[in-house]
């Protein structure tokens, strides 16, 4: 299933600068660590840096500056990570079987794309549309009218086209506001397992090309997140909210209901955000664990700031 | 499978007042952006007062405050978010389908009532009943012997009846403590996409009539929710705790293990609650986003806040 | 489907001291407060001490400073909650049944231990190899090549082997890189419902024996959880990291990618951990809601505490 490369021809067809045997021949990936003379592997966090000394790879693919004394066959990379992951796709490359599994659910009036793979357990209801050479794996639901584009990944479990969490109360009691758009995802997005994206109230909700999801990220009704947008496992938005392209919105991170977020925004781990952003740049708000007994002391007087901080001030002024 | 609608006959039907030509008729929904002539809109939230004055709705929903110089046909509402809901459902009203999907697995001891509509991939274990008119979308887990009332819908990838996590450890080793109860759960309520809802250790999990859980929701074992109460997505109830009737608990948030929440208590966006609350109102410990530098500094702080306090307490005693 | 047991019986079996008629016979688990008299219960936790005065039960488990005026018959222990189990386990005891549901997608080129249960709408990938007497509950994904040990317990809508979140940017787009390693899962783990483990990216993903995961719990890809380690529900760990033996990460909490965790280390509710941890200990960064106005004013004083602290500290310079 994987294919074999030589060092020249890895160099050539990568535009890359190396070192070493020409004829270096690779056919798998490893770990430095665990590499042996025919498999690929790469430095791209310093971390790693002291498995180079042992490493049995054949080829290396690193930054010119880490070259040091290594002997071996390299590849001489500015990226070494996303040269890696090209010629990992590569060496790994199989063709994806277009099929429909027998235990998977199609609605005959859902439109599938050419080359596209669904597995077991895939429930696609009425209407839906997916896109030529997307892959949607096992335990999928894909709820009435959701489009997908082209080459679409949607991981185990994942749900697409829930209803939206909309109720309005009535006196005593909560009815249900009808959900009646729907949710079109983009080409090249890639939605994680067990994560969720509801469908729009009245106009749908949007994934914007190239929108990557982690697994458990929960997107609410009528979202618009912006094309290349990454948000990492657990996150979640909250209803009519629009991110823009190119953000990163960190693990657990919650962004509160009908906010706009700017192009190019990074939101740090565990942080809350509920009001709109409106220039590039880092935010957060997550706060780091200490050992428990200092962090008690210190959420004690956290809870009582305010207060603290009135009296402080209070003196201040008495003198 | 719509249905058309007069100004007049809307008016008459949910006790509104009219103005505009009584013979206006629509049959569908739509935003005031995207609304044509045969569309219903509505006005409820005054981010979107400036989409009135270039709608094309047939029909708009509104408060009086809010009529201004509109010419167009209204319907007055002092609640017009729920006369909305009212109406739209009316508007998309079809009748549930009453059927179970071929490719569910429903066990022949399950007792099913009339009117259920039961998708494709949803198990259904031995020993559940679930009530008249309730809806089982995609892929459902029921395990064995929960209970659903009346008109209950559980939305795609919802797990209710999974083993609660209870361990005992055994020196050096957990011992699996059996999860002896079931869930309960009340009519009208509304389950969403991958929410779990754990049966209980020994007495059952239950959430009384018109609970409304949003998506990727956890209950624990043994939790009790209030009728009327909502829990919005990725937020969690740890085991035990009693939650009281028309609370409103935010996205990811979080309540500890064996307290008691009061009825009529709202807890904010991604707090922790891990004491009784006792009295009705408003609770919460998010932290909001800040510029990534400026909260570095902080929360800097914060890590030492008692530290720095006892030294200022201290210097105020020298002095 | 329960078996009856003596008093004497119980006592003799699990070594523990009894008091009362040595022949009375329990063949059901209840609660204190609902037990009647062929029901074994216990008390563990002080909250329900009251419930001893007016229990029914025929049998009651508890510590020896917790008999006090008790006339009834009861087993006592120095850990109820553990000899609890251990009988609750045994009266409950049912074989489980060894089979494959006919809605189950099972890879023929998978290899199924001895006395496995597989529930409906399972789907098992080929090269999955499942371990003697593991239990797989409905809607379970296995992917290709997983590895379970013996005696795990796979809850509903676990979904263990998707793909991990691995994307390397190329000037103004993602490319995934691809995932080549698996999950290895060691004997008498515990997988919660709905909870995500991916696949390595280029090793494996390792829960070590005994790993407690709880629902919604989100592991990444390459992590390491060191034996006997529980997770509560919602908790998630980053990439890479890895976590030692008896460690418990309570509900909602972060822990960060590329990070070591010692042994024994105990990060409490809704907390981030982002560096590594070396001792043993208690850990944590939760904070516990207030009224909300209250809040709301140290959260204020919290967002500008640094500029606040500046001042002050200047003022005092200047004195």
């Amino acid at each position: 299933m994987t294919n074999k490369f030589t060092l020249k021809q890895l160099a050539g067809d990568y535009s890359l600068e190396y070192r070493g045997d020409a004829g270096t021949c690779i056919q798998r990936i490893a770990t430095l660590g665990s590499a042996g003379p025919d498999a690929l592997s790469f430095l791209a966090n310093p971390i790693y840096r002291k498995d180079l000394e042992i490493t049995s790879a054949g080829i290396v693919i690193l930054a010119a500056e880490d070259l040091g004394n290594y002997q071996g066959a390299v590849l001489i990379s500015s990226n070494p990570y996303l040269d890696y992951a090209r010629i990992a796709n590569r060496v790994n490359e199989k063709p994806q079987s277009a099929c429909i599994h027998p235990h998977a659910s199609v609605d005959p009036d859902a439109a599938i794309g050419a080359g596209v793979s669904i597995a077991a357990g895939v429930v696609i209801e009425k209407g839906v549309t997916v896109g030529d050479n997307c892959r949607i794996d096992a335990n999928v639901t894909l709820c009435h009218g959701v489009s997908l584009g082209e080459r679409v990944i949607v991981h185990s479990g994942a749900v697409i086209g829930a209803d939206g969490f909309g109720l309005a109360f009535d006196q005593d009691h909560w009815i249900k506001v009808p959900q009646l758009g729907s949710v079109v995802i983009g080409d090249d997005c890639e939605i994680g397992a067990n994560t969720t994206i509801d469908r729009g109230a009245i106009e749908d909700t949007v994934l914007e090309n190239d929108v990557r999801l982690d697994n458990l990220v929960q997107v609410a009704h009528n979202v618009k997140i912006g094309a290349h947008t990454a948000m990492a496992g657990c996150s979640g938005v909250a209803g009519s909210t629009s991110i823009g392209k190119y953000c990163m919105i960190a693990g657990a991170s919650g962004v509160g209901g009908h906010i706009e977020i700017a192009d190019h925004v990074t939101i740090t781990a565990m942080s809350m955000v509920t009001q709109s952003i409106k220039t590039a740049g880092y935010y957060g708000s997550g706060v780091e664990a200490q050992p428990h007994a200092e962090w008690r002391r210190n959420l004690a007087r956290l809870r009582r700031l305010d207060k603290t901080f009135k009296k402080l001030l209070l003196r201040k002024r008495e003198k």
